[in-house]
């Protein structure tokens, strides 16, 4: 079983700034502050949005965006370490003016109105993505204990 | 960079009672315990919902109401300073009888039918909201560190 | 009030195998490794969805079924004690190719595709799950502190 236990650490609270991209910024924070093991939580809004779904017949990524102003209404996901570099992981829900909600994984292009994030980071081995041939993603593998 | 850096604390798990209002109820409890610093997460079940969606044109939220039993599928957010007082920010997607999901910003008028939430309180000065022009919210600003 | 401070414990991160079940898969792997306090969070993608919905007039459970891939944008859920045992609860949004939100409470039926959890354990007295007559369900009671 793919599975790893922690000590929890620091926690982080940031604002991501008007006008930046939401996993662009979220990517440097984590790569400039030393976070390998991490999971994310974030609310606020967007001017617009760049979503993925993962087609698992084909086993890839299609791409859509959203050119709304959109509420981020929860934001989830994690840090871990792919190819011995911290990567993000995140997928979020959004509504539009009338609370519709959509939904995926975030893609660079998410343009930030306001957003509030937390990251909470783990004492111990972060989990590494390795290949699996079985979905065509790199998933957590059986990482050191 | 609007960046803070916490210890975590103590974690509350309480359940707000049915016929409450949820955004009420926390607040008053996050007062009642002297919460400044924590992040929230809940989920549940509503009889009614009263939302919002911000207006980033017109730098305005505009209110709506569902009228319906709703399942709350996940309510995310925080706890900080305003004019040094605690303030909740929250967002929750709700579902319908079919599954169709909502969101927003979570005002007061939610009826609670039963609600779980847990509140995670960090150690360090609060996170404080200043009022943003660019905006027109009150976002948090440069905190103590 | 039913509420019960904790300080924060253990925290476990996993990836539940392809072909899964969802919820079966968290409530042996809570049952293997003895948690009975703990909030847990996850991301991923379902081959399929099974969904409930609680009928707040008729106090009972609407089950449905999604029969698409989707993804798993946001689960939330808790581990408290129902009978002296561990109980999850959990619910999640989950999103189609278009990326159309869909949510609910999380029933046995869900196979997984791949999905990343945290499980946060908390030290303390688990909150307990009693029967409450005016809605029909097992809430947390007024558990020791």
């Amino acid at each position: 079983m793919s599975h790893t236990t922690y000590q929890p650490g620091r926690v982080h609270l940031l604002r991501v700034p008007t006008g930046e991209d939401l996993l662009g910024y979220l990517e440097a924070f984590v790569a400039a502050n030393g976070i390998t093991a991490a999971w994310l939580s974030y609310l606020g809004a967007v001017q617009s949005a760049a979503l993925r779904y993962y087609d698992q017949n084909e086993k890839e990524y299609c791409d859509f965006h959203i050119h709304q102003h959109l509420e981020v209404v929860s934001g989830t996901g994690n840090v871990s370490l792919l190819n011995g570099e911290p990567f993000i992981h995140t997928h979020a829900v959004l509504a539009d003016s009338s609370g519709r909600a959509f939904g995926g994984h975030v893609n660079h292009g998410c343009e930030v109105w306001a957003l509030e994030v937390k990251i909470e980071e783990y004492q111990g081995s972060p989990p590494q993505r390795l290949f699996d041939e079985a979905t065509g993603l790199s998933l957590w593998g059986a990482s050191p204990r």
